[in-house]
């Protein structure tokens, strides 16, 4: 608790120079305003402790990239044919690499904007109103969000031992006013690849659409050694989210969405006047060509062999860490699949907090498989895993 | 039409290079890969010839601020309650901006997400499904995707001889499935405010919720020699829509979304597990803390007389581009209220497709009202002006 309270301080007590709660009437100098801020970023905390964000340092070729073009708006891509260019570059180079590259798509803010266009593009085709859509119960919360936006029923199918969707579930739940599936390629709490081949032929035999969140497993399954079945090679495969702020170590806010074919893309337009391109498919209207820009220079600057390279480095740390952990007595939920541990812990909010009293950010599972949940990003070295084990090591020892 | 076609040509041919269409196997070098961007970024048009965007090269200080922050996330505050503290600040100097110390909101991607999170709130507190919305006919294009999003009937009510809502279309609009009223303080095509104080009196009457897009007009409306009576302070008034990366001089993705109280926000609140807060009211989940920084910058360091100054400067322009356009015997649809203007041309498509073969990017406005469009940003000059006008007397001649 120490901990939280010690953030509200600081949240409350932000701006200690007396400028608090109304706007100015008078300028205040640039320098003052600069150094009012640089108090601020302090207060921030490092990544060098996050072992609970699936976010990062952007590359620094993503911080050049962003820079430069900082001031153009994708909103309006007459004017910056540039970047407009450099967005489709992107959507090519990721539906090439999710195996369809003649995909459609955007660069959207993240993956809760990507799964709210594709499950309403689905929901349009569909022309169904009033049904349902049918996830893992390990669906990211935006899913949540996306039943209350599209006032759609949200079924949540139950996992298998293995935490991965489990089919006859997800049967038990389609019926014939569900607009969409779910599956999930690198689940928020646990990495876990859901049988997404299987659901493919699902969806098929339903003639649903197929959505596969792959927010944080994107980046990460083409480049693992162990090759999995999940993408556009899949036929029931329609759409894909895809985030480069996450591991394709791009800036904020860059996200991914994929389809399959321009059809679904037509679902998501309105009409656009007094812009420069008469339709627009993102849900956002003015968006940042900046973190666009950002991934087009991480993906051609790092090519496979760098983002293998960089995958490579945190499957390093996850087993690191997994066999550190094994050491000291605690286990995994899973055998890790991709970056993302979930361990067995007694008492896991206990052990969060006495964590982060210790400065470590970690998170936790949700019911009925609560765990401590560690992502292991490129901002982490051995040299903290190793830190953290010992002070998790200690922090157990008040459990027993 | 030939513009149009150097757009798509451009588009096509960004990446001369040869590094096209597939993600690349081998890693390029960082200073490749920067070339690339520059030449790329020098196909992106210029701000000094835009007379057709609301937005507008960030403030210095937006930039420096923005840089400082690029690599916090809003969607996780618990990890950055450094910028947390700045978000909050920002909401409280807009709610005092806005007549409304207390009001409740966040730092959105921009005006279409305020739109949408606004008339969620309306709806999820209205508890009414399948119901109607009432916006002006002149709303802003996002309110369609409202409609689409959220299956909500969107009805457009008409306009007055001064192009704002006539209140009898309104009236005749409402009725008991009404989940909220839209009025429009600075409307994107002709800077018009609707008779807010007449709207906010027929919210109450009805029981409805008044949302007020300010998405342009929010940053130039309290800064205006002439006065309006608009924001919440008007009983009816329960959002406002305010973009600071627009007249707010921020970066982009920075929009604005005010309520009058909590309750609003909690309508839009879903349960966040693993993250550092347990509910979150934004659409998006991993946000730019960046812009949020940079239009905290912007707000404190020009305080009210640096955008007093900055409007002032804008209303000039707006001034010196309607004299010199009745000059040549142009009118305007209306006297401008803000820094947008509509001219009264005949054939403005062509009008403006001879204006862009100049390379002056403007727009035109919807039928009934076709006209050339103007924003005059405060990235336009004076001598921009007098070139512009040259060039639309030169244009215009053509068409007699």
């Amino acid at each position: 608790m120490k901990h939280r309270d010690q953030i509200r301080q600081i949240a409350k007590k932000v701006n200690k120079s007396g400028q608090r709660s109304e706007m100015r009437e008078k300028a205040l100098p640039a320098d003052e305003v600069m150094a009012i801020l640089e108090r601020t970023r302090e207060r921030d905390y490092s990544y060098d402790r996050f072992l609970s964000t699936m976010c990062t340092r952007p590359h620094p070729i993503a911080i050049k990239a962003h820079d430069m073009f900082l001031e153009t708006n994708l909103g309006d891509p007459g004017l910056f044919p540039g970047v407009a260019g450099l967005e489709e570059e992107v959507v090519r180079m990721l539906g090439e690499l999710l195996g369809c590259p003649l995909a459609r798509g955007y660069i959207s803010t993240g993956g809760t904007e990507s799964n709210i266009q594709a499950i309403r593009a689905a929901k349009n085709e569909s022309g169904k109103c009033g049904g349902n859509i049918v996830v893992p119960a390990s669906a990211h919360f935006s899913f949540d969000k996306i039943g209350d936006l599209l006032s759609l029923e949200v079924r949540k199918a139950e996992l298998d031992s293995q935490l991965r969707v489990d089919l006859s579930s997800v049967e038990s739940l389609i019926d014939e006013h569900t607009a969409a599936l779910v599956g999930i390629a690198g689940t928020t709490e646990f990495g876990q690849v859901d049988p997404i081949e299987e659901l493919s032929d699902l969806a098929l035999e339903w003639g649903v659409h197929l959505h596969v969140d792959a927010a944080f497993g994107g980046f990460v399954l083409p480049f693992l050694d162990r090759s999995f079945a999940w993408d556009f090679s899949l036929p029931g495969v329609k759409s894909i989210t895809i985030d480069p702020h996450k591991m394709g170590l791009a800036t904020i806010p860059a996200g991914g969405l994929l389809f399959r074919n321009q059809e679904c893309m037509n679902a998501l337009e309105t009409e656009t006047h007094y812009l420069t391109k008469a339709r627009q498919a993102s849900l956002t209207g003015t968006r940042s060509g900046a973190a666009a820009a950002a991934t087009y220079a991480v993906m051609m600057h790092l090519g496979r062999e760098g983002f293998r390279e960089m995958v490579g480095y945190c499957m390093d740390l996850t087993d690191h860490l997994v066999r550190g952990a094994k050491e000291i007595g605690v286990e995994p939920l899973i055998e890790p699949v991709m970056n993302v541990v979930a361990l067995r812990v007694p008492e896991p909010s206990k052990v969060r907090e006495r964590l982060m009293d210790r400065d470590w950010h970690v998170s936790i599972t949700r019911e009925p498989n609560r765990a401590l949940r560690l992502i292991l990003m490129g901002h982490m070295s051995h040299e903290n895993v190793d830190l953290f084990l010992k002070d998790l090591k200690e922090v157990l020892s008040e459990f027993v």
